[in-house]
C-alpha cells in the first residue's frame, strides 16, 4: 500500500500536464444541491470536470450571488463562493462557465426545505442501538452486489466481504427494535465505499464496516443508496425513533474520486514516505509533547488505504462542514456520531460542530475519542479544564467509563473502577451528555470479555442502563452474540440470525432465540422500557456511595421518583442494611423488584443475590 | 481505642463539673510568645488554667489591645482577640485577668524578629532528604528516655519504641548529606509527642514517628528540644541547606493537653460512635457522592488514638494557623510539608496556606494527599479545573507520579506509566512545584518493591533526580536499605548503620559500606551534585518523547544548555537513532555522559545499554 501511497503523490504531479489537452466539463458539483432558508448564507460549490478550473463562472438566480471563483493547483477544480439569501425561492439555479468561445452550463437545485423531523437529537431519554447494516437484515438481496463496483462480490461465508444487509432490512427490523426499547438506532457509515478488497501481505483490506468514503454524497447503493436512507429515517421517525448517523472527517478511501484526481497536495496530510499515526492520545494533550509526536498523532495516516484529510485547507474544510449539513438536512438524521474525533484537526471541529448546532440546535454530536483517562477525554468535549484548545463537542463516546466497567467486570467483577470513573466528572460540563457502551464493532463482544459470565453480562447492562449518560447497545448483545476479535474484527460482526431470507434461525423471534437467549432479551428489554417510560432514569440526578465490600449503591433521583441500584458484585448473598443511604432513601417504605416486577415490604435490609445489580423503584 | 474515645467524650461533660470549685489560674498561654513586625496584626490568644474563662482580661502595653474576650463552654479557656499594631516595640507583655478580688497576671514576650533566614522555599534547585529523627543518627544519649513522659522506655531492638535518634545527631550528619547532593532536610514530625505506647487487640500503637501531637509548642525532649531543633536550622543554613517542617494539621494525639480538658465539643469531630475516615478520596471531588460519604472522609478519625481536629471551629482554625507561622518564625524553617492534607477541611487549608504565604512569600507549602489519579491531585493544589472549591496549595507530594513511575518499574520495567502521568500536567496550574519521589516512610521502600534490581533502582533514581518538580529521596536509599513494611511499618523505618554510637557498621563513611552500596552512593551523588549544579535541571523546560519500543527520551533545555534522559527499559542494548529528537538536538554534536563521565562523539545514534536511563549532557 505504500507503492499506492507513492502513486498519488505522482498524479499530483502529472495530472495538470494531461489534463490541459482537454475540452472544458462540469462532471460534478458538490453539494449536490441546497436548500432556500438555510441559516448560513454562504455556501462553497465544488466544481469538478476536465479544466472546469479554467472557465469563468457566472450565476445568474435570484439571491444567489457568486462572490468569488476560487482556481487552485489542478485546473480540473473550481471553488465558488456563493451566498444564498434568505429571500431566495426554491429552484434551479444555472451554473455557466465561459472559456473563450465556449459555454458550460450546469443545472444545481435549491430545494425549499421541508417539515419532516430532522436533529432532533438523542438524550438520556434515548438508548442507542449500534448495527452494522451489511451485516444486520437483508431486505433487498437485489443490491447486494454490483458488477461495477470495485469490489463485485457478495461471499456471506467470508468476513471480508459484503454479506448483503441493507437499509430496507433494517427498516423492516424497526418494530423489533421499538418492542426491545430502542429509541434511537445508529449505524456504521452508509456512505459510499466503492473499495476494492485488497490483500497487502496477508492483511485484507475490506470495506464492509463503511469507513472509507468513495462519493460523500451517495449512500452505498449495496445498502439501498440515497432513497433507502431517506425511507429508513422516515420510517424511523414515524415509530417515533431517531437516527445517528456516522460521520467520518479524517480520512476517505483510496479510491474516493477526487483522491484519484487530487485538487491540491495539501487537500491530503502529505509525508516524505508513508506514515501512520501513533494512534496515541498523549501528544495532543501532553504539556510536554514533540512538535512530530503532535504531527504523527494527528496527521499521520489512520491505515494506508484511507489517506488523511487535511482540515486545515478551508477547502477541505468547507467541504466536510457542508456535507455535514447537507446530509442532517437531505436524510433528516438526528444525531451526528464522528469517527476518530481525536485524530481531527479540532479547531476544524469546532467549526463543523458550530455549523452543525447553528443549523440544528437540538441535535447531538458525540466522538470516537479512544483515550484512557478523563483527563484526555475531557479535552475532546465541553469540559471544564482551563485546555489552551476548548472543544465545543456536547458529547462523545465514553471509552474511559467503558473501560471501567468492562474491565472492573473483568478482573475482579468489581464495580470499584466504575465509581471512580464517574467520580471524575467534574472535569466535565455535562457528562449526562456521553453515549456510554459496552462494546462496539471495533471491540471484542461484552459477554464474550466476561468469559461468557451471564451474571457479569446482567450487571453491565444494568449499569449502562441505569447509571449517568445515553446508553448504547452493540447489536446482537441481547439474544447474547458473541466472540473475540480473533483472528479478525469480522468475528464480532457477525450476520444477526434471522435477517437474511432462508436463515435456518430467526432470533428476531421469541420462537427462533433460545430459552437463555430469550431470557437476556427479555431482561435487556424490560430495563430498556423501564428506562423508556420513567423520566428519573433520563434527567434525574445521580448520587453514588462508596463501594464497601462489593456492594455499590447508586441512586437516580429526582422530585417525582427515585430508583435505587445496589450491586452485590460479590459470589455470595448479602443482607445490606440501608442506614448508610438514609440521604436517599429517608420518607420510603418499600419498593418495586424493576426487574423481577418482586414487592420489597422493608427497606431496612435488603437481599442482595450474588453477583447482582438490583434495580428498585422507591415507593412512599 | 473505642473506650478511650467514650472517655474524651464523657470528659468533656463531666470537666466543667469540677473546674468551676478551683481557683482561678492560668498554666498556659498559646502561642507562647509573639513577635512585633508582622503582617498580620490580629492574634488570638488561648489561654489556659483553671477557670481561666472567668476572668476578666486587659492587656495594657502599648500598641497592643485586646479587642475581646471569649469564653467558650469549658470555663477553663479564655481565648483574647489582641492586635498588634506595626509600631509596638519587644518586651514583656503583662496579661492581667480578675475576678473579684483575685488578679492573676501571666507574661508573655513580645519579641524581635531577627534577620536569619526563614520560609526560604524549596524549588527545583533543590533534592529533599526525608529522614525519621528517631532513626536516623543520636547524637545525644541523654535524651534517648524521660522517665517523666508516658512512654519512658528507649529500646533499639523493638520497632515500636524510640531508639534514640535526635536532632542533634542528625546536625552531626549535615556534611554527609551537602556531600551526597541533598540541599534540604525534611524531618517527620519533631513536636513533642508524649504518648503512650499501646496495644489495642495486638495492634500495637507508637509515637516514635512524630504524628500525635501532645503540646504544639513544644519540640520533643526525646529530639533535644526547640533548642535543639533551632541549632539544627541554623546549622542547616550555614551549610547552605533548607529544612523542611512537616506540618499536621488533620490531628493530634488523644494525649495532647488540650484533649484532656477539651475547650468545647466541637474542637473535634465527635461521632455518636467511633467512626474511621475511608481513606477515600471520592466523595471529595465526586459530583456525586452524599453528604455522609464526604463526612466520613473529612470528619471520621485518621485511626483511634489521633482525635480529629475541627478546622471549621474558628477558634481551632486560629490556634493552627499562629502555630504554622510560630513555627517559621521561631525556628527559621524554609518549607512546609503538610500531612494528610486531603483529610483537612479545604477552606481551613486555603487560610492556613495563604497566611503562611503572605508573611513568608518565598516559602513552599505541599500537602500529602495520597490519591490514585491527576484529577483528584490537582484539586489538592492550584489548577486548571473548574473545581466550585479553589485550592491555593502551590504544591503536593506527588503520589501520582510516584504510582507511575514505581508501578510502571515494578510491572513491567516500563516508563510508560510515568510518560503517561506526566503527560497529563496540564490540570496543575505549577507541576514543577510537585516533591517527587520513589518512597517514604509509609510506603514499601523502592528497592524492595524493585524486587532488589539494582537496574530499576537506578533508572528510577535517575528519572526521579532529572524529570520535572523537587525530588525528595527517602533515607538510606543511597545506601540501599530496603524492606517492605511487613510485619509492620517499623521494617522500612530501621536505623541508619552508623547514626549510633557503637554501630558495628557506619554506613554515612565509604569504609562502613560495602562495595555495592559505594557504587550506589555515589550513582546518587554524582546525580544529585549534577542536578545541584546545572540550572538546567531546575528551570529548564522538559520535552518528552512517546515511548516506543521500551525507549524514552526526555529533554531538559533552556537556552544555556540541554540535557538528554534515554532510557531504555528493555533488557536488551539498544543503537537508537535520533533523528526523531531531532527538535531538541538540532545543533548539538557531541555530549557528556553525566554518569560515566565518557564523552560520545556521535549523536546520530546512540547506544544504550539494557535497563538503563542515560543521561546526556548536550554539547555544540
Amino acid at each position: 500500500m505504500k507503492k499506492l501511497y507513492s502513486k498519488l503523490l505522482l498524479l499530483v504531479l502529472l495530472l495538470p500536464l494531461w489534463a490541459v489537452a482537454q475540452t472544458p466539463a462540469i462532471q460534478r458539483v458538490n453539494p449536490t444541491n441546497w436548500w432556500v432558508g438555510m441559516k448560513e448564507p454562504k455556501l462553497q460549490l465544488l466544481v469538478y470536470g476536465p479544466n472546469a478550473g479554467t472557465l469563468t463562472y457566472s450565476v445568474n438566480y435570484p439571491g444567489v450571488k457568486l462572490v468569488k471563483t476560487n482556481t487552485v493547483e489542478n485546473p480540473n477544480y473550481a471553488f465558488l463562493d456563493l451566498t444564498i439569501v434568505g429571500s431566495a425561492k426554491p429552484g434551479t439555479v444555472q451554473i455557466v462557465g465561459k472559456k473563450g468561445p465556449q459555454t458550460v452550463t450546469q443545472t444545481w437545485e435549491l430545494k425549499a426545505r421541508d417539515n419532516s423531523p430532522k436533529g432532533q437529537g438523542v438524550t438520556q431519554a434515548d438508548f442507542i442501538y449500534l448495527a452494522m447494516p451489511d451485516r444486520f437484515a437483508n431486505g433487498d438481496p437485489s443490491n447486494d452486489k454490483f458488477a461495477d463496483m470495485r469490489d463485485p462480490n457478495h461471499d456471506r461465508s467470508n468476513g471480508f466481504l459484503r454479506h448483503g444487509g441493507d437499509l430496507a432490512g433494517a427498516a423492516q427490523r424497526l418494530p423489533y427494535l421499538k418492542d426491545l426499547g430502542v429509541t434511537a438506532v445508529w449505524f456504521t457509515p452508509v456512505i459510499e465505499n466503492n473499495q476494492p478488497l485488497t490483500n497487502e501481505g496477508g492483511t485484507m483490506r475490506a470495506s464492509y464496516h463503511g469507513y472509507g468514503f468513495t462519493d460523500h454524497y451517495n449512500v452505498d447503493r449495496r445498502l439501498g443508496g440515497n432513497s433507502a436512507y431517506k425511507s429508513f429515517v422516515d420510517k424511523a421517525h414515524a415509530a417515533g425513533m431517531k437516527v445517528v448517523q456516522d460521520a467520518v472527517y479524517n480520512h476517505i478511501g483510496n479510491t474516493h474520486w477526487f483522491i484519484q484526481d487530487l485538487p491540491m497536495k495539501s487537500w491530503l496530510h502529505q509525508w516524505p514516505s508513508y506514515t501512520n499515526t501513533s494512534y496515541r492520545q498523549q501528544p495532543i494533550t501532553d504539556p510536554y509533547s514533540s512538535q512530530i509526536d503532535r504531527k504523527v498523532t494527528l496527521d499521520g495516516w489512520f491505515v494506508p488505504f484511507l489517506p488523511d484529510l487535511n482540515q486545515e485547507n478551508p477547502y477541505v474544510a468547507n467541504f466536510l462542514i457542508q456535507h455535514a449539513i447537507w446530509s442532517v438536512e437531505n436524510f433528516g438524521v438526528d444525531a451526528w456520531r464522528i469517527d476518530t474525533y481525536m485524530y481531527n484537526d479540532q479547531p476544524f471541529m469546532n467549526r463543523c460542530n458550530a455549523a452543525l448546532l447553528a443549523e440544528y440546535p437540538r441535535i447531538h454530536i458525540f466522538g470516537e475519542s479512544s483515550v484512557n483517562n478523563v483527563v484526555d477525554q475531557a479535552y475532546y468535549v465541553r469540559n471544564n479544564i482551563d485546555f489552551k484548545f476548548k472543544s465545543n463537542q456536547p458529547g462523545a463516546l465514553d471509552f474511559v467509563l467503558e473501560g471501567a466497567m468492562v474491565e472492573g467486570l473483568k478482573h475482579d467483577g468489581s464495580p470499584q473502577r466504575m465509581y471512580e470513573a464517574l467520580a471524575q466528572d467534574a472535569v466535565y460540563q455535562d457528562p449526562g451528555k456521553f453515549v456510554t457502551f459496552l462494546d462496539n464493532h471495533d471491540h471484542d463482544r461484552f459477554l464474550s470479555v466476561m468469559g461468557d459470565d451471564y451474571d457479569k453480562y446482567k450487571m453491565g447492562l444494568t449499569w449502562l442502563l441505569t447509571t449517568r449518560g445515553i446508553p448504547s447497545m452493540y447489536y446482537g448483545t441481547e439474544i447474547l452474540m458473541k466472540n473475540l476479535k480473533n483472528p479478525t474484527d469480522a468475528e464480532v460482526r457477525k450476520d444477526f440470525p434471522g435477517g437474511w431470507p432462508g436463515d435456518k434461525q430467526d432470533k428476531f423471534t421469541a420462537a427462533g432465540r433460545t430459552a437463555k437467549e430469550n431470557e437476556a432479551f427479555q431482561f435487556v428489554r424490560t430495563l430498556a422500557t423501564y428506562r423508556r417510560d420513567h423520566p428519573v432514569l433520563h434527567s434525574g440526578k445521580l448520587m453514588q456511595y462508596l463501594p464497601q465490600d462489593g456492594l455499590y449503591v447508586y441512586f437516580r433521583y429526582d422530585d417525582k421518583g427515585t430508583v435505587m441500584v445496589a450491586t452485590n458484585a460479590t459470589d455470595k448473598p448479602v443482607s445490606m442494611p440501608t442506614a448508610r443511604f438514609s440521604e436517599r432513601m429517608t420518607g420510603f417504605t418499600k419498593a418495586r423488584n424493576v426487574l423481577t416486577n418482586e414487592a420489597v415490604s422493608d427497606l431496612k435490609t435488603l437481599s442482595l443475590p450474588a453477583k447482582t445489580a438490583v434495580v428498585l423503584e422507591l415507593v412512599r
